[in-house]
């Protein structure tokens, strides 16, 4: 630790120093409330939050990370992560601190003090967005995260969960984001009519992504293609009413075990399942999430 | 239990006897090497296990259960599962004797010793297939889970794991495939150049899912859409040289670490890319093996 205009601090070696326990309790959900802050652990996680960091502070956007807390040897390791910490507090520790602070087993050296992001749906939608997904009660942290990194890889420009869905921000959940988290905007703790309304206002088309739905994902994919093409095919009776892909759009993905309420299918525009060509009973609401966004975002792209 | 045509069987009440040993063991390779089963836990695995062992015997197919094991009050819960175990033999044990073989912490009251299939490959081939997952060098069981699950909606005919592959039939694997594992013949252990020898010889065009691919998977979709509609869109400088989704297709599918090696690359007839539309760096292996096998579905089958 000798770069130019960091202050060198002294090495942290007490694991029951009060700043220790104040990153650990960030493991909890009412510390994270009370502090507006999570813990971002390992080079992986800590990377793209700052990362996010330097991106948001070259157009004067708030802090993404308050502090980092790393061992010597993972600087050595890895010296990029000490680069990229330059304009944060970055605070040497001993892998005792470490393993007390964080909630991983190996923290890998390094984590971060992160800020939750107070974006909101209607900075969201007053930018423009094209494409939104929206998580309805979503309880497991592997499942959240797979659609938020499914949501990133289509080029999603937020993902909104509703009040009783998990907790983004818990630990297992950041990890399972792997890094995405840091890559467009997450709001949390939504009113699911607040937003669809918002969504419908914005111009937004709204899909439930539904098993039993009447719209064939297929058939919308299929018809935006040859539309795209500039080609025409048979039409159906019905494909004039049908949503069109292209269209700025906002997706409802339900809960894992009940699918989306009557009440959040009634709120959709329309009800679009995905059409199941093998023997399995439903598809895992990571998996219908990853093909309903592609499906969005190669109509809006091409 | 008192159906026809079954024994009244003693119930099982000592966790440390043999026979529950035995069972226990099949949570380890060695044992399940060397048996040639592996055990199935919960209600819904038994579930579509008995409905695959069913449907086997129907057609004169090997066993697919060889023994269920079952509280008395999970059979009072589900007493379909009773009906659906006929044929079978099922066994009434205590609580203590199903967490003793169980791997699970709550296996919910019943579990069942299934038979690893003995599918090969040249089977499938012969039966024509036109879709093949092959998992090369995937590690994670739930990676592992997440791609046959995908490959099961997808109506695939086979998934294939290369020799280094994770073990499909450890109960953590088992637990993610959530029934699919029944649902389509999975062929474990294979040779990687014989495996995509003998799909090249049954006629199938061997895509590898590469993000460094040259070959953009939403080009050949759309290409693919407009095909099957009859219809004609400009085409590009490479476009006939492109490979058509709508035939017989094997997908390899790379290590989440480090993707497909050169060689396996190599092997391919061609490198597609699942375009990234947002930030992230790449995609999960099941999020790639989700959109890629979707995409073969929807040419295939529409």
């Amino acid at each position: 630790m000798n770069q130019e205009g960091r202050p060198q601090a002294p090495l942290m070696s007490n694991p029951r120093a009060d700043r220790v326990r104040d990153v650990a309790k960030l493991a909890g959900r009412s510390s994270r409330l009370k502090t507006g802050r999570f813990l971002a652990e390992g080079p992986q996680a800590v990377r793209e939050a700052l990362s996010a960091h330097r991106a948001a502070a070259a157009v004067g956007g708030p802090a993404v990370v308050h502090e980092v807390y790393a061992t010597q040897a993972c600087l050595d390791r890895l010296p990029e992560l000490a680069d990229l910490a330059r304009g944060t507090v970055l605070r040497l520790a001993t892998d005792e601190v470490l393993a007390a602070m964080a909630d991983t087993v190996t923290p890998q050296g390094i984590v971060a003090v992160c800020a939750i992001s107070t974006a909101t749906l209607a900075d969201v939608l007053a930018s423009g967005a094209k494409l939104v997904a929206v998580l309805c009660e979503v309880r497991d942290p592997g499942n959240a995260g797979t659609v938020l990194r499914a949501a990133d890889s289509a080029g999603a420009d937020a993902v909104v969960l509703t009040a009783s869905s998990v907790d983004i921000f818990n630990p297992k959940a950041v990890r399972s984001t792997a890094g995405s988290l840091f890559h467009l905007p997450v709001i949390t703790g939504a009113d699911f009519s607040e937003t669809v309304a918002a969504l419908k206002d914005a111009g937004a088309t709204v899909l439930a992504a539904d098993g039993y739905g009447n719209v064939n994902l297929d058939r919308l994919q299929d018809l935006s293609a040859v539309r795209r093409a500039g080609g025409s095919i048979p039409a159906g009776a019905d494909d004039g009413a049908l949503p069109r892909l292209e269209a700025s759009t906002a997706w409802l993905f339900g809960n894992e075990a009940q699918g989306l309420s009557d009440a959040e299918l009634a709120a959709a525009d329309y009800r679009v399942a995905v059409p199941l060509y093998g023997s399995a009973e439903s598809l895992n609401v990571g998996t219908a999430a990853t093909v309903c966004l592609y499906a969005s975002a190669r109509a809006q792209h091409n």
